[in-house]
């Protein structure tokens, strides 16, 4: 039995606000449980130096929490001086998740800058911000296609993601904090709308892990997923989601894992 | 009249919700318009260096922007290296602001972290995070007055700050980014429940400004801060504020000037 | 009484050595009382790219401290690594200060910087700053003039700052370290030579402050910096000044307010 | 058929020179292929202060590339200012990689530096580290063992690393920097001499993988990394290793994979 | 013939202002022709962390230009974001210098902080600030020592310093800035009041040099540093200097080399 | 008696291994004694900004330590966050000393980019890069002569370095580093193949030194580096060095000062 009552493969409540932002071109909050992420998406009509001239675009994402998302205050990384590696780390997955969503020769030279701001954390942020940023994204291209910006929606598939780990031998997922910090295992999955990877990793920091909790793991991280995507689906095309849900008003919606 | 038809001295709507982190000592999210300010008050058992020993604590405030707080998005500050001038400035200036509420012997060697993290940017925003400071600060007094860890509640006045600036020869109140941006004279006052001063900083750029034009200027200034400071004693010690308002919930509070 | 003897509403001795360094366009040491600042104004054939192609100039100032220039030695900002939030204040106080007294279109697509180094601190170094500024830019608004480089003197208007406060409940002119440090509200002011503001900041770090504390400290600074732009116009259009002065030599000219 | 004739699950020529330095307390240079890594483990008697009190040791990582290490020169990090994301992903990497492989508690509080400096690179570049790291970590543990500093040697297994990759639909193991670079889908695997993993990090960016093509990617990556411990065992501790090998002199050891 | 007339041994005029700075413990302008320099020496109750608990002393220095010193304006370093390759030779010039005139033992735990600000440059700032320094050190020890803070002036030896050069075959002594920028051998000699050398430094960027163009301007540089330290010697002990000089009052005194 | 036994002008065995690296045009590995330096020299087909348009090269080093060159590990540059005072000093000694041998003219628009990265540190890592890196510097000379990238090859002269010091009033040649770290006198010395200097720096910190120690150490370094450069020549054109040395294979060579 989990801390907070959870199935072992139960999911955390998700709550996603479209539109929370009146400037950017695609915007959500994002809640699964009580991590909080703001995800903006914003189109600026160029591309990095590496592009120009291909004719083809790029998504880049930017990772910050506000100080005080965690239980004791961290200090601003602009007060530290420069972004820790976990926050490269963390930018790095998320640019590569959303790639794997978007065509970047139909997106032409543009760039797509994602910022996923954490305004409360309880766990799995990056992969929250990763599943935020899908429909921020997808929002934004279905503005700029709407536009005639683009001459084709640039959108090819769905991403979300997801965490899993083991604790005290047990497979759970979509771990909170206090699970997050004492799993022997950490793993984080990405997959796409049609069932792919774009990214597996695992991570035994004190413990190592075999095959068979490795297998166990992925397929729990499966089971996840598709969840998640059967709400972006229902979020972007109207395809109604599987499970229990609630559309609160044109901009928020909330989906309850039972 | 204005582009969104307030009267010359009118402030936009007000909204604050209380609570609005689970890990902070006091918290709020306030909006005054469009302007959206995420502020959080965490109290730390320690001062820094120059006031060891002194038996007297500290408040200190960090003041940041999502970079698509704005309608064009902005560099991250930690991309760019360090904190601009301008936050610099800001960040100066709540921290005076809030000291000037609290009684910082009786709040003892501690220090107060006030974080206003700017979510959505329409004007005043350094105003309203002082504004929307002294409720999360407030409210962290409160709570460790409860919890024993002062002897007194170290609150020893109400703060609220507001912008007024002179657009076209007229004089307007609270400002949003529009009226801002092309304003001849800025301001920005600072005033205490008593109805004294901490600050008044006005400043001309492409214009000057004569004692005539000053003394209207703070007149509408004093105007608006009264009603902030209304606002602040309905929700802190239950005083009704005057005119229209509505408490929707136990954590939200709406205001609207008529 | 104060310490060094003056009335409430004195100045201390004003020295001005024009033309000190050989190499700038416009050039000042200005000293106040104990505090002595190097200004020199360098006019460069460019703008920042925000003004590229408007046919307008910039004025930009740089404010720095010699290390031993105070009472103990101050670390240098380049050791610390950035200029402190202090610095990034002044230095656009001083910028917007000087902007005022120039007519950017006439100055064309040019940068005037002005750099302001304290080599001597006894209080009021920002103000004294701006004050002899205007003496640099003036200079070399009068240089590129004659050179040619413009068809019509830049210069609109005179530019003049000065400091009062508030200490043991007497309003004070031009305060001096000792005073400055214990005075319980701040203000600076900045103010053209036709009468009209440009800046107006008072601060009250430890105390607030009445409307009355304010309509006297600023009676107070408008009379001070009618003094200082007398000495402005004594020294760019030969006006003779008021008060006592005496001329040394070409290049030095010292001002005793009795 | 590869570039370089391996067949698709052969690795490249390993030479190891242990000792290489005659400070440290291990060192080896590590060449796979025309990858090329200097690795010393330095033991400093203190920990980092999350530890300190515990008794329990660390083991930091950190990499670096020289900048001629390339086929086009690179521009050193500490002209560009800060360690890049990249490299602090592999720094992270190859530390959870080594705490994986030393029992952190007979340790004692102790801090082991490992530096891996990559002298010329052809791919692989942070397995090769993790591979080499290992001898150089676990000739530093001999030392301080036979010298009494600690008393068990805190060894508790292997460990080593490979890369896999999908290339044009082919999953081929150990790519060089061709491969690399043109790879569709990029794994790097960490395992233990026991056969259990430490990290998973399985990386798609322009394509995704299917679970087919996971599969056959690990069972390569095990196939590679048990091959790399072979030769680890045979030089800690004199286990002949499968394959052919020559140890050319007390300090160097090559082995070619047939 | 020099651009200035003088002859190839022949040293610009020397003006040197003790107690230039009401606060350091030493202080002088020193100017040599148009180079101009603040030198303050502060002395510090402490010393840097590898002399804590030896009873010995340190001396360090600082030295920096504004920006406005030289013919076109350089950007501060502290807007470039560190110091200059050149800045950190120069400073830890200045200080080795010193220590040679020093007794360290003497100086007991404490720090001489010596700070050298270029306010005009025109050629050989590095050694106008060592010869200035010497004068600024030696005030500050006089002044320790009637303060009776160490038993006995700390003071060993003179020291001096002055550039010599090659150019269009000519040696010349004492560059202008002129001279020294089309100077094909460029020279820095440090040398006691005992005659003994503490640095020499010659460099030919574009040209090598000869032994015998080395030995002579050797030669050049031995005459002009004792003409400097005569300087020094009449103004510390009042042992009158040879050639001609005037002492203008207490504090200011020129020298002039014909 | 020295230490390892050497006769006072005696040097360490020099080891040179050419194209050490696969990729840079020229590569050394230099080893004297126990340092070790891996030299490349990278040529780039462009040059600095003010050498844009005048149909010149340059020449630029790079020079580091890994962390554990030393007895005792240093911190990486790159944590620390800038480069040393000590770095840039000897960066700008090679440059300068390579340019000596090289006509900028004849290399045409181009840089070489000169990396010296010290892999084992035992005194005189600055020289020891100097004399390696003409080597790299002349073999990558060749190529681009050999490739017609330049008309005529730009080399114009050898040059290599040497340290000498005094140590309880011995003069030594090439100290190592127990020698250099507790000289009295510590010297570096650039030649040419002509005889010619191109710098001389000697410094003494706790001692300073009379004319005689100077021409002694001056003769020494003379002889020193007349043996590099016999070296060099036999390396670069086969003409026989001078003493006893071994060529191992095509891109070994030892020599060794009997």
């Amino acid at each position: 039995m989990r801390f907070d009552k959870r199935a072992p493969a139960q999911i955390r409540d998700v709550k996603i606000t479209r539109d929370f932002n009146i400037y950017a071109e695609g915007s959500v909050l994002i809640e699964i449980g009580n991590t909080k992420v703001i995800v903006t998406a914003s189109v600026e009509e160029k591309v990095p130096p590496f592009l120009k001239g291909t004719g083809q675009g790029w998504i880049t994402a930017e990772y910050s929490m506000l100080p005080r998302a965690t239980e004791t205050r961290n200090i601003r990384e602009i007060v530290r001086g420069s972004p820790s590696g976990r926050t490269h780390e963390i930018q790095r997955l998320i640019g590569r998740a959303l790639r794997a969503a978007v065509d970047l020769k139909k997106l032409g030279e543009r760039t797509i800058w994602v910022d996923c701001d954490v305004i409360q954390a309880d766990g799995g942020t990056r992969v929250t911000s990763i599943t935020g940023a899908f429909i921020a994204v997808a929002d934004a291209m279905i503005k700029i296609t709407k536009e005639g910006r683009v001459k084709q929606n640039p959108l090819k598939d769905y991403v979300a993601a997801i965490s899993v780990g083991r604790l005290k031998n047990e497979v759970i997922l979509d771990l909170n904090y206090q699970e997050d910090s004492t799993a022997e295992v950490d793993m984080n999955v990405v997959m796409t709308g049609k069932g792919e990877f774009v990214e597996i990793q695992a991570t035994g920091e004190e413990h190592s892990f075999s095959q068979e909790d490795f297998n166990k793991m992925l397929e729990y991280a499966k089971l996840g997923i598709k969840k998640l995507i059967h709400i972006q689906k229902e979020l972007i095309e109207g395809i109604p989601s599987i499970g229990h849900w609630e559309r609160k008003n044109i901009k928020e919606f909330v989906y309850i894992d039972r």
